[in-house]
């Protein structure tokens, strides 16, 4: 199991920002997230106001950071991260990725900069994670063993997690929530529907959609992002934002966020300053254990 | 006079992200300060957190920051700031510089980013401005015609203020706090001291040293940077910071703060991001009024 002072979750220029810092500062950390960095970065055609880079790509500047990441021998573990959970004196996260299965990381500290959800959480959501809905196929599957499941998948990568519970329980319904066809799973059935809200019903739970409902014994939802209330338990939320102060702590100690995730403006310039101060907060943090 | 919807108060990262972000934005902005940007930041040998530049000498990165204001046609006005009055719904800035005089200028809003003061106020200092001590031989040469007047000067430049004392003064003792013999100047006398304090004494304003005290009608202390609540009447302090929000807003409506004068830790990419912030809170705040 990796075990770190700092782990940072998110590598746009936030997470980015922060492992530079942390690594600078002498700290063993675990940088968690996409090696091709932000997609919101990736895809941004011209940015003007990263002071010394006067015009330049989205992919370019991507490129820079990743030098930078490379310059100090910053490796990023590809691994989602499906939850965090704060022990008392250090945390406990829980990794999903299929080439090893669920594992399971240490750190002291942990620097959120997950950015922003794109879109809402389907109503019913929130109540009903952990009581018959889950994020995580790898991690759960087992739970549902011989009993029909229903999957959300939002975006073609999740065909596998669904082929993968196909082989456990006994029926999957998947829904695919993007365009193209789905290729063809063993004891999978792809029902095309635009899911509209979750809920309970005795035993199964039912996802409403603009057609016929869906019911079945478990519901699994595959984003690329789980929003930061239900990433940590406990973690005080205002609004979409994670509350922090001015030093990017939240309300959980050795816990902080930077970046989107920690509020407006969406900026890559107010996101990279932020990691940064996360990340010498999280040096202060340690050095007081 | 120079009328903008934003004046940028310093040319350290803070200020110049401000400018950047504001001129994007379609705003009219004055930004002052030093040409050769910030001291501190020419300085550095290394930089090695500013995310996108692996390793970059402070040089390099103010280069860098040039060329980006350059390539918005963001020119730097080389004046001194003495005085910021908030008006109501506009601010006045009292100018100082030799070239062409006290002059005044304004804008509907005001970023100050002028970074935190090398060094301390002397005791009594705070009491005694406006009440016979002075920070701009410029501005207030005129009050002393024909009295006598001390000058506390913090480095080599400010013997020309001095000469201009001496034109005007009856007398003139000039106190150099750093090496190096001051030149000839007329009706000016230099002292060798170190300065403690400054006083009242009934009419006279007494400066305690480290030898005899010297007395005169009259102080000037010259800086390179004043401090921010003698800078803005009326301005929140939190100890050596000004006091701002998450969004960078002060106590004042339209005022805003960034980089190192808003607070630690004091590190490049943090200065330009909250420049970034306090950028869009200014255009927010505009768009307000």
């Amino acid at each position: 199991m990796e075990r770190a002072d700092i782990a940072i979750i998110g590598t746009g220029p936030a997470g980015i920002s922060a492992a530079i810092t942390s690594v600078i500062r002498n700290k063993k950390i675990i940088l968690l997230g996409k090696k091709d960095l932000s997609q919101k970065m990736q895809k941004a055609e011209e940015i003007r106001n990263y002071p010394g880079f006067p015009k330049i790509s989205g992919r370019d500047l991507a490129h820079a950071m990743t030098e930078h990441l490379e310059s100090l021998n910053i490796e990023i573990m590809e691994r989602q991260v499906t939850q965090v959970y704060a022990m008392g004196k250090y945390f406990s996260l829980q990794l999903a990725g299929k080439e090893s299965g669920t594992d399971m990381a240490e750190a002291d500290a942990v620097i959120l900069a997950t950015g922003v959800m794109p879109g809402k959480l389907l109503p019913g959501e929130e109540e009903l994670l952990g009581n018959g809905l889950s994020y995580c196929a790898t991690c759960d599957a087992p739970l549902y063993k011989g009993r029909r499941v229903a999957v959300i998948g939002y975006s073609p990568k999740e065909e596998e997690e669904a082929a993968f519970l196909g082989e456990v329980a006994s029926q999957v319904i998947y829904i695919p929530v993007y365009k193209g066809e789905p290729r063809k799973m063993k004891n999978v059935e792809v029902v095309r529907a635009v899911p509209k809200a979750v809920k309970k019903g005795g035993a199964e739970r039912i996802i409403e959609t603009d057609r016929e409902p869906v019911v079945t014994e478990g519901i699994f939802i595959l984003r690329d992002s789980v929003s930061p209330g239900q990433l940590v338990p406990g973690l005080e939320m205002d609004g979409p934002h994670v509350k922090t102060d001015r030093s990017m702590k939240t309300n959980l100690p050795g816990l902080f966020a930077c970046g989107d995730i920690a509020g407006l403006p969406y900026q890559y310039i107010k996101s990279a300053g932020e990691g940064n101060i996360a990340a010498l907060s999280a040096v202060s943090y340690l050095g007081s254990l």
